[in-house]
């Protein structure tokens, strides 16, 4: 049980996580349904035939189809090898050869053996654009058509509205930023609906962020928020980075200091976009003890050090020295903290404002390179990123153009780290945005997820660093997710500048 | 339409398809369903672990396992490799190196994605006394346990009573025989619950008969002779010698005149049984089109004579002559369907007899080879094989000792074909009741079906051939069937013998 006292003439509340648990599962989203029929392919085929279907669109559901024969009955089962490609080059590649860190158990491929002619459903969800048939063995000739595929989504088209904008290239990344969101908008928000399906706290903050302004579909919000409040902290007192609630709830295991931050962001979001205060006071506990729990990293320079870099995401880059973006993330996590809890006049918003003044100085003093004007500092061995950068501007340490300076400086660094997520190019754009440098976080929108719109994608990839197309952090590009869900927050940043807020 | 009158103050009846599809439909038998919970058993597995399931006996139905995990939650799907063996030889064979005739989607084995924790209920029916699991990828340590093989079949095990004889060996045959008709009485009489799972009339007609002397089910022998009522014969008039029903009605393509012919004789066998003169008359236009279609192929000689030898079935030896048999078959055929149509005084009665009059005659002058007491005639290339001694035999060309001893000399000829399956030892042993030789008989049943049973056998096999373990008509043993319908007989041998009737 965790008992708690709130101020300003609040209720008592006692909460727990069955208590989390219960509201989660009342915030269970409707799942709409949409029937992609492939009515055109008719096969007739031998062992050996192969062909593929394109459904026109990357799509996360469920497949069908109709098993026939053409003159004798197949007296034999018919065994298929069915592979589901989110991207065309997906469909010929050699699955054998994998030999990526993450379990090659993702590649979405099947050999089903079907009995019976009629209707044929397969029972698992896929992400795919294409669908590759072989015939691996048939002792007739048979017949495939009524190709189904079943699309789920907890997005309601229906409250998505076009942009207006007089920018075909922005409003085609709009286009693909909002497919991205809806196909990994289900129960949760998945960060991947091809892997790893889960519910991450950095995915779940961009998704909610570009939710807002799209489908503002916010059950699925408030059902993610009280998922990770029922989630198993650490003994440090942090939440694990992800967890999975289907079809049982488990909290993850692996526990990331910026992410636990960023769930306080996410549950401020979510109140300064709804104004629910009542389900921001529920899970409010929870969020506060993350802020408590930083407060033993930090350290008498008043830095916040996480000494087991494994504790840190801030991006995939392995470079990547991240002490100041982790000290950024804080510094950024106090900011809208504050922002939040001063609009509900929250007895706690001044204790909040202390420890950001406080962070900030120690930013200022410890993080900040007068001499170079940069955040080349001691503890992350004097190293140059884009990162850095970013995170002390979110931070609101440097502002206006001298951030605007440092920054273009750190991103024409030859040296040193560049971001290699989208999910890190979030938050470089967002820099650029709070540094009212619009154009310029336009153009880079267009530069990175443009790019990938010109390479054809339907959805924006987990990992995308132009110029390197197999890059992946676990080894084999074969396993990247092409749907990702730290992708998607063009969309975000196109409408709220639309919007002029 | 088929439109026929009957004589002797009967009803006019007409019947068609549709009327015998509802028929069959009507008597869809009831499954009982008999759950084999290997509770005993718990796995903890990481990837490249592999074992086996000993199910303690060969069941025919479904299977379901719980996946759970150790310590950490498998972030991936897991793939199995699920392998059902009916015997122990399949655990480990490579199925890779298949190379028979027959669809190798024979083979019982699966890869699939488990998703979630929790049961797991795999959706094809398998014959199993064996299963293989090996991990093929796993992310964590996994969990397997509350394996369960929900076993089904339509016969009842309530209405069988065991047999009360001072015989192990014959006790220990009976028990393997009614359980290959248990694991074959399905929806229909199926030949093989691995494979081929369809309607043969051959196997209909033998598992029907052990049936009566077991478990008593005529549910399903109506069902089947409904089914084979409504199928398609080809333009000789003939029916096919196999049918589907599952999950739609199909004719078969092959049409084998012996198959043909012993449809009429299982549908005399179900009246003399069950007196149930309705049934019979309903189906009887069928049978007597049956018998109608082979005077067609009555030579000026008066024998049966099928130019294709692809026509007739008898036995899957390919040296075989198969003339001699064939004639044996018709007239084996019309002895019980006189015999059927005296009991209930139908009016062609006498026609039939004469038709046998006259092909027994024809047999002692063509096929009878009178010189050197045998069957070795033109007609079958001079070729002695215990087939045509048998058949001559069932059709009462030769009797007593001189048949026996024509028999005998068939048995122990170096060069002549010897029979190959169960299917054709059982019209073997059939003979040698004839000529009231039991104890041969049942010899016979110890040396073969006894064989099978010191092999380990829990059910009898499709094929089997003392001292030639890989024999297999379709060139690879791998895909014989180890549990097989027209193996079953023995317990009608043995409990006929008992009942002394």
């Amino acid at each position: 049980m965790i008992e708690y006292a709130i101020g300003g003439g609040r209720m008592k509340q006692t909460v727990n996580k069955e208590y989390y648990l219960k509201k989660a599962q009342e915030n269970l989203p409707k799942l709409f349904s949409d029937d992609i029929s492939i009515l055109n392919e008719f096969k007739q085929l031998n062992s050996g035939d192969s062909f593929v279907i394109d459904l026109g669109n990357h799509y996360v559901g469920y497949f069908s189809f109709v098993l026939g024969y053409t003159d004798i009955y197949p007296d034999a089962p018919v065994r298929l090898r069915v592979r589901f490609c989110e991207s065309k080059d997906e469909i010929d590649s050699d699955f054998t050869t994998y030999h990526g860190s993450l379990c090659p158990s993702w590649l979405q491929e099947e050999i089903i053996n079907v009995d019976f002619v009629g209707e044929y459903k397969m029972t698992r969800r896929y992400a795919a654009r294409y669908i590759k048939i072989d015939v691996l063995f048939t002792r007739r000739t048979i017949t495939l058509s009524n190709f189904v595929f079943s699309a789920v989504t907890s997005a309601d088209k229906s409250r998505l509205t076009p942009i207006n904008i007089d920018d075909t290239e922005l409003e085609n990344i709009d286009t693909v930023s909002v497919n991205t969101l809806k196909n990994c908008m289900q129960r949760i928000f998945e960060d991947g609906p091809k892997r790893d399906r889960r519910l991450w706290i950095g995915d779940l903050r961009l998704e909610a962020l570009t939710n807002y302004y799209t489908y503002g579909q916010c059950d699925v919000v408030r059902r993610c928020l009280y998922l990770f409040a029922a989630a198993d902290c650490d003994s440090d007192g942090f939440l694990p980075g992800f967890l999975y609630e289907n079809p049982i709830f488990v909290s993850g295991s692996w526990f990331l200091r910026d992410y636990a931050l960023l769930f306080v962001v996410s549950l401020c979001d979510y109140y300064l976009y709804t104004g629910d205060e009542k389900t921001f006071l529920d899970i409010y506990p929870v969020a506060k003890k993350q802020m408590d729990a930083i407060l033993n990293a930090v350290d008498d320079n008043g830095i916040v050090v996480v000494k087991d870099k494994n504790n840190i995401f801030i991006d995939w880059n392995p470079a990547l020295k991240k002490i100041t973006s982790m000290h950024g993330v804080y510094l950024y996590t106090l900011k809208i903290l504050c922002k939040a809890l001063g609009e509900m006049k929250h007895h706690d918003a001044q204790m909040f404002e202390r420890r950001y003044q406080d962070a900030k100085q120690a930013a200022i003093c410890h993080l900040y390179n007068s001499t170079e004007n940069n955040f080349a500092n001691e503890y992350d061995n004097y190293q140059i990123s884009v990162h850095s950068a970013v995170w002390m501007i979110l931070g609101e340490v440097v502002e206006g153009d001298n951030a605007w300076e440092i920054l273009q400086a750190a991103m024409s660094d030859k040296e040193g780290p560049k971001p290699v997520t989208p999910y890190m190019n979030h938050y470089l754009v967002e820099a650029m945005m709070n540094l009212e440098r619009n154009k310029e976080a336009m153009d880079h929108i267009k530069f990175l997820w443009g790019m990938m719109v010109k390479e054809g994608a339907d959805t924006f990839y987990e990992i995308f660093v132009p110029g390197k197309p197999d890059f992946s952090p676990y080894g084999d590009s074969l396993i990247n997710s092409r749907c990702h869900a730290w992708s998607c927050t063009p969309s975000y940043f196109i409408r709220k500048m639309l919007k002029g807020k």
